[in-house]
C-alpha cells in the first residue's frame, strides 16, 4: 500500500477497503503518512464523500488509535450524550444530573469551547474550585457515588482524532459529514458507554446549517454506533434560536441551576425533558412516556439538583451555588441594550450572538486563549416576544471589556425584528 | 487574507481573485502557507477545476516566483517548444537542429526523465562529454553561434513550480488540467522565448489519455501563452504508439541522428517535419507549406545535422557521433524477443513499454536514481506490420541487468497482436 494510491482512489470515488483505511490512520499517527498527504485525502473526502462502510472503518480505526475506556466498574447502565456543539447549550450539565437522578450512570468527558461555540468544561470551571482534570479512578468513584461526573477529555484519548482535527481546522476540511461523524463517534466509542444519545444541532449556530444535513449526520452516527455494538439514537434539535436566555460560562451555570430548581421553564426546560427521556428510554427504564414522567419528577422532587450539588462538591467545587446562584462569579462591567421602538422578535442568528459573546471574553479565538468566566450575554426575550420601546433587549457582561460598542453592535445585529411602530431604528 | 478562507472558496467552486492566487503562491514559497494547506488546495483544484482566469493568474504568479530569463542578446526570433512528455520522444533534439538550420533561434531548457517517460537532458548526457549545465552566457553564446542549445533546467528557475510539483507528486494531485497547464506554462514563460510551440501528447504513454483532455489542455495553454504576450500554438499528437523505434537514451540519440542524416523516414520523420514547420510558421518564416519545404530541405541539405554536430561540440560533447553513430556508448547485454507465431501488430501500450525500459535501467523510479545511458529497447516493427514466426519483435539492451526475464515479459505484454495462424501463443 502507498498513500498516493489511496489518495487517488478517493479522488476517483473508488471505495477504500477496511485495511486501506487502517493503513491511512495508523500511518498518519506513526508519521509514515505526512500531514500534506493526509490533508489532500481529507479534501478528497470533503468533495467526494465516503461510503457508510468507509465511514465505519474510519471511525473504528480512529477509536483504536489509543486506549478505549473500561467502564466495567460502574454498576449501573452507562449512558453518554453528545451534542454537536451550539451557542448557549448547557444541556449536558442539566440532563446529566436528571438522568443520574433517575438511576442511570452518566460518565461524561467534555471539551472546551472554540470560536462562537461554548464548551461544557469551560462552564463548569466557572464554579469556584471545580476540578475538571481527575484521575480515571476518581472519575469512576464520583460516577458510582452520584451517578454523574464531567471531566475534561484527556489528550491521550483518541490521538488520531486529535491530530486529524487540528489538521482539518488548518486546511479547510472541517465541513464533511463523514469526517464529522468519524470525529464525534471515535471519541464516543473510546468513552465506551452502553448507550449513546446523539443530539445533532441544526441551524445558524450549528455545524449543520440545514435540516437535510443534520438528518444525514444523525442517521450516519446512529449506524456507526449500532455497528459498534452500542444502543444508539440520534435526534435533531433546532439551533436557530439560542438554547435558553444565557450565553457565557457562569451565566449558563446559573441558568442550569434555575432549570434544576424548577424556577425556569420554557424551551430549554422542554429540551432537557426530551433529551433525558430519550437517555432513559435507551437505558430501558420504561416507555418514552414513562421516561418523560421520570425526568419531570427528577426536577420536581429536587433529586436532580441534589445530584449536581453532590457532584460539584466531589469535584472540589463550591456546591453552595446550587442553593444560591448569587455566589457564582460576576462581571465588573455590564451594558444593557434597549429597544429603540416597539418590535416583535423574529429570529436570532445564534452564530452571530456567539461571536458577540466571544468578543466580550467568554470564548476563545485560538485554542490556548484565556477566557473570562463572567463574560456573556443575557437575552431579555424569547423569539416571538413583543418588546416595547425603551424596554431592555439584552444585557452584556464582561470583566475585561469596558468598551461594549463592538460586541453590542454585533449582538444587536444578530436579532431580526419586525417593527410594530413607524419610528426609525437606531442603536441606543 | 488567510489560507483556510482561500481553500474553502476553491472547495465551494468560488473563483479566487488574482491577488488571492498571488498570496497563495507567494505564501507557499515564503513558508507562510504550509505544505498541508497547499496540498488541500491542490486536491480541491483537482476535483473542482479552476476558471481560465484563475489558471492564468496561477501561471503568472508561478512565473514571477523567480527570475524570468533575458533573451534580448539573441539576435534572431526565439522559438521554444514543449512536449508534454512521452515514451521514446527525441523530437526536441531533432527539430531544434532543424529549426535553427532554417534561421530561428532555439534556446531550450529541458528536464530529466521520471517514471516511464524520458528526458531530453538524459538523452544528451549519453553523448560522451556533453555538458548540460552551462552558465547562462555560455548558453546564449552557443545559441548565437549555432541557433540551438539545450541545457538542464536550473533549480532556481520557477521555484514555485519546483516546490508545487514535488508536493503534487506526493499527494495524488498531478492529474489536473489547470495544474498541468500552470506548471508547463510558468516554466515556458520563464524561459521567455518570443514564440512557443506546445506539443500535447495524447494516448496510453502520455499524461493526457483522451483526445478530449488533450484538446482542453492545448486550448488552455494557448490561451495562457497568448495572454502572456507570446506567439503561441498548441497541437495534439498521438502517443498511442511510441515515437520512433528506439526507447532509451543513447539509442534515441542514434535514432535522432538517423533522422537528421536522412537515413530514416516514417512517422517520427513526419512528426519532426510537422513540428518544425509549425515553429517556423509561428516565427513568420512563411506559409505553412513553405515552412514544410524549408524543414525538409534542412535535412536534405545536411544543414540540420551540421547544426547538431556543432552544438554538441560547443557543449563539450563527442561530435563525431554525428558522422558515426557506432561511437555512441553500447550496452554489454542484449536480449532479442522473437515472435512465436505469425502475427499482425495492432498496438503498443507506450506506458508499459516505457516501464520495461525503466526496468532495464534507462529511467528513474526516484528523482535521484542513476540511469544507464545504454539501456533501452529497439522495436523491430511499426504498428500494422506483419511479423512471421521466429522473426525478431524487439531487442532489449542493458549494462546492468543480465537477467532480462521481467523487462522482457513486460515489453512483450505491452504489444497487442492479431494471430495470423492457429498456433498457441508462447513467450520464447
Amino acid at each position: 500500500m502507498n498513500p498516493v494510491d489511496i489518495i487517488n482512489k478517493t479522488k476517483k470515488s473508488i471505495p477504500l477497503s477496511e485495511s486501506e483505511i487502517q493503513y491511512l490512520v495508523n500511518g498518519y499517527i506513526s508519521g509514515e503518512i505526512s500531514d500534506y498527504q493526509m490533508s489532500s485525502w481529507l479534501m478528497a473526502v470533503c468533495l467526494n464523500g465516503l461510503t457508510d462502510e468507509e465511514t465505519i472503518a474510519l471511525t473504528f480505526a480512529m477509536r483504536d488509535s489509543g486506549n478505549v475506556l473500561d467502564l466495567s466498574s460502574i454498576n449501573k447502565v452507562t449512558v453518554d450524550k453528545h451534542s454537536t456543539g451550539g451557542v448557549g447549550d448547557k444541556t449536558t450539565i442539566i440532563i446529566g444530573a436528571m438522568a443520574a437522578a433517575c438511576g442511570v450512570a452518566v460518565p461524561k468527558m467534555s471539551g472546551r469551547g472554540l470560536g462562537h461555540t461554548g464548551g461544557t468544561i469551560d462552564k463548569l470551571e466557572s464554579i469556584n474550585g471545580y476540578r475538571t482534570e481527575l484521575q480515571f479512578n476518581e472519575f469512576i468513584d464520583i460516577v458510582n457515588k452520584t451517578g454523574f461526573s464531567v471531566i475534561s477529555q484527556s489528550d491521550e484519548l483518541c490521538p488520531a482524532d486529535k491530530k486529524m482535527y487540528a489538521l482539518r481546522n488548518a486546511t479547510g476540511t472541517v465541513d464533511s459529514i463523514p469526517l464529522i461523524c468519524a470525529s464525534i463517534m471515535s471519541k464516543k466509542l473510546v468513552v465506551n458507554a452502553d448507550c449513546l444519545l446523539l443530539d445533532v444541532k441544526c441551524g445558524s449556530g450549528a455545524f449543520m446549517k440545514t435540516e437535510e444535513d443534520a438528518q444525514r449526520l444523525a442517521k450516519l452516527m446512529e449506524k456507526v454506533g449500532t455497528m459498534a455494538g452500542k444502543k444508539c439514537r440520534a435526534i435533531v434539535t433546532d439551533m436557530n434560536v439560542p438554547l435558553g436566555n444565557c450565553i457565557g460560562n457562569a451565566l449558563e451555570i446559573k441558568e442550569a441551576i434555575e432549570i434544576l430548581n424548577g424556577k425556569s421553564k420554557g424551551r430549554l426546560y422542554d429540551t432537557c425533558i426530551e433529551l433525558t427521556a430519550n437517555m432513559l428510554e435507551l437505558a430501558e427504564k420504561g416507555s418514552y412516556e414513562e421516561c418523560v414522567a421520570m425526568a419531570e419528577d427528577s426536577i420536581n422532587s429536587g433529586r436532580a439538583l441534589a445530584v449536581l450539588k453532590e457532584t460539584i462538591r466531589l469535584h472540589g467545587g463550591d456546591e453552595r451555588i446550587c442553593d444560591d446562584v448569587e455566589l457564582l462569579p460576576k462581571a465588573k462591567f455590564s451594558h444593557t441594550i434597549c429597544s429603540s421602538r416597539d418590535v416583535e422578535i423574529i429570529s436570532v442568528n445564534t452564530e452571530e450572538i456567539g461571536m458577540a459573546s466571544l468578543l466580550l471574553g467568554a470564548g476563545r479565538i485560538e485554542k490556548d486563549d484565556d477566557i473570562d468566566s463572567t463574560a456573556g450575554i443575557v437575552l431579555e426575550f424569547s423569539v416571538g416576544d413583543k418588546i416595547s420601546v425603551d424596554a431592555p433587549l439584552m444585557t452584556l457582561y464582561s470583566n475585561l471589556c469596558s468598551d461594549f460598542s463592538e460586541p453590542a453592535l454585533r449582538a444587536y445585529n444578530s436579532i431580526r425584528f419586525r417593527t410594530l411602530t413607524s419610528s426609525i431604528s437606531t442603536l441606543t
